[in-house]
């Protein structure tokens, strides 16, 4: 194999994205094999930009089972991603899913045993993850070297979004269609992030306000309180309501603090001793740890969704290493999930959470989840990730 | 009177403080009557730096009802902050009482009365006030300019404390000593600053962890929730276990966001609508109202502690206006209380707090309260109040 044969399934924003890329020449390893949307408008908009020969479905479905592809990259609503990925992999197919990994890890649990029977290739659109900066926190802090976590806290409310945002899509910001609000459209990067930085905290207790500052029925506010298996707390908080948001992701070790203020610093103060020594052995009740402080040096890469295609064709043509594997998209999605049912319940949720318990109380929301109609409206998204 | 003549009552780390501030001239208006401290060591030390004739008092309210004074500085342990002042101004002496304004409302509530009912001035030792950033924050907020308030966030977690900190008093940091940890002797200044700046909340969830850094008996760790009447949402972290903390201080607004990033900066964000007719009328689904950027500009001007005693006197001398009211303690401390009382109950507190519920609480704890043996250290206390 020369190129990997790909069929895009979902041409809403994210998919009409990838199909950009492609015709700009920036994954190389792609052939355009075949696309699927059921929205007649959008069939008609792919057709004229793409090459002949390529296939054109009106369902998933179809496409997985009759286009003549090597891969899939599923970019539906998100309940549809499990299902499609698990018909992708029994019909022998790779499988690159956009973020979230689905609604409830119920499903995608079940997602992720399909393809490790199937033995395909499995990756996350978790294109923040090529973030340079990210990237060094995770190795700094998984690493080792700056000592246990103390405490984490993202303020990631830089995700605004306006009342047309939403009533663009039907299926948008409804339990029924989408399975939540901005925790499952737009902080699926920043859990995933967090959890494959810090990893994944052991309770969660959140405070979701559905339709604060939009006319939606599902959580477009959230301030979340974690507690890792060390001990360790966190905050998380953000919304699509805030104008300027903010983007900073702070985290306190034995060793010092790592702040990531909004992607344009990443500054480590460096202590020369351990805190938790420290404040046992000093004498005056006022003395410090000393420190250095300085920005941490990146290579400045982040090829964003780009960087996550060409890696999962990387792994299939050559073996090399994927951004994000398939299944870690779980992990960030039970943090999503165990924030709602947090505040579904008003109490504080222990990780791994109760999936039966959970997709009870989603079910509940889904059967009292109004018919919405969209406006079929397509945005253009460059500049929109806060990647 | 030309002077106003103080008594100072409590020589521990402010205490002594103050008197080094009268020695330095700073505070023109008062001349030092008299002093009391329980400790033979602190009234020894004392005796070697006051004027002669400034009469020396083992118990405080032995100086209240003895000494030729005009006024009061209260700077004992917590507890006994109320019933000082009440005796102070039963005695027709104004009354400056240091941070907090006491253990529990229920307290301070009485306080407050008779300190009404005694016509004289009384005054809270809220130094902060006096830091031009945090007062031009009460302005531009409490001004109505920037609109409604959306969300406040304070991470307040440079408070650094050793063990050899806390072992230094035999009250410090005990239910019965000192009546709490963190809360209780550092974030007084917080907790009166977002209250003024931001207004009061109508609920509070927090999660207050004893002894977590260091060993003592009390909260070192407390990340809070705070929901406000008109829907906002807030967050409140502090710690001192936390080096290097962070103390960053941001509230988002419907006609933009204010960021005191430790007091270095204050940045304005300022709109150029109201974002939230702006949310409900863009067409694009990514559109964003227009904004400037900007630091604000400020007097610069901190004048602290010595700031606060100026007005003090300023008052009483010339009737000029104080920095912090004496009767608005009690809004720091009920967040102060709302946050202990909801970490114990494990639950969300509404405000105003069951002010009986939490003194119950309060007894069972220090009921239970070891006794515990101070190492009677007075520390140099210049350049740790993060102000």
């Amino acid at each position: 194999m020369n190129k990997v044969k790909l069929g895009i399934i979902g041409l809403g924003n994210q998919g009409s994205t990838y199909i950009k890329a492609i015709n700009d020449g920036l994954v190389p390893d792609i052939e355009l094999g075949a696309v699927a949307d059921r929205l007649d408008s959008r069939r008609e908009w792919v057709s004229a930009n793409i090459p002949q020969g390529v296939q054109v479905f009106k369902d998933g479905m179809e496409l997985i089972k009759n286009a003549k592809c090597d891969a899939i990259l599923i970019a539906t609503p998100h309940y549809d991603h499990p299902p499609l990925a698990i018909e992708g992999f029994r019909t022998g197919l790779h499988v690159l899913v956009d973020k979230p990994a689905g609604v409830y890890t119920k499903q995608v649990r079940e997602m992720n045993k399909v393809a490790e029977e199937s033995g395909k290739v499995f990756a996350m659109m978790f294109n923040q993850r090529t973030n340079s900066k990210f990237k060094k926190m995770h190795e700094l802090i998984q690493g080792g070297s700056l000592g246990a976590i103390k405490r984490v806290s993202w303020i990631i409310t830089n995700w605004y979004r306006t009342q047309s945002y939403y009533d663009s899509g039907d299926w948008r910001a409804t339990w029924d269609g989408e399975g939540g609000g901005v925790l499952l459209n737009q902080c699926p990067h920043n859990l995933d992030l967090v959890q494959w930085i810090c990893g994944m905290p052991s309770a969660v207790r959140a405070f979701c306000h559905n339709g604060k500052w939009h006319n939606i029925e599902v959580e477009d506010d959230v301030t979340a309180y974690l507690e890792y298996p060390n001990g360790a707390t966190g905050t998380f908080i953000t919304s699509t309501g805030d104008f300027p948001g903010t983007n900073r992701f702070e985290v306190s070790l034995e060793w010092g603090k790592l702040v990531n203020d909004d992607g344009r610093s990443l500054t480590l103060y460096k202590l020369d001793s351990n805190e938790r020594e420290f404040c046992k052995t000093a004498k005056g009740g006022f003395d410090k740890p000393k420190m250095t402080v300085g920005e941490v040096e990146t290579d400045g890469s982040n090829e964003a969704h780009v960087g996550v295609i060409n890696a999962f064709t990387g792994r299939i043509l050559r073996g090399t290493p994927l951004v994000a594997e398939g299944r870690e998209g779980i992990n960030g999605l039970a943090l999503s999930n165990a924030m709602h049912l947090s505040s579904w319940l008003d109490k504080t949720v222990k990780l791994p959470l109760d999936e039966d318990l959970f997709l009870a109380e989603l079910n509940k929301r889904r059967a009292l989840s109004p018919k919405k109609e969209g406006s079929g409206k397509v945005f253009d998204t460059s500049g929109t990730y806060n990647a």
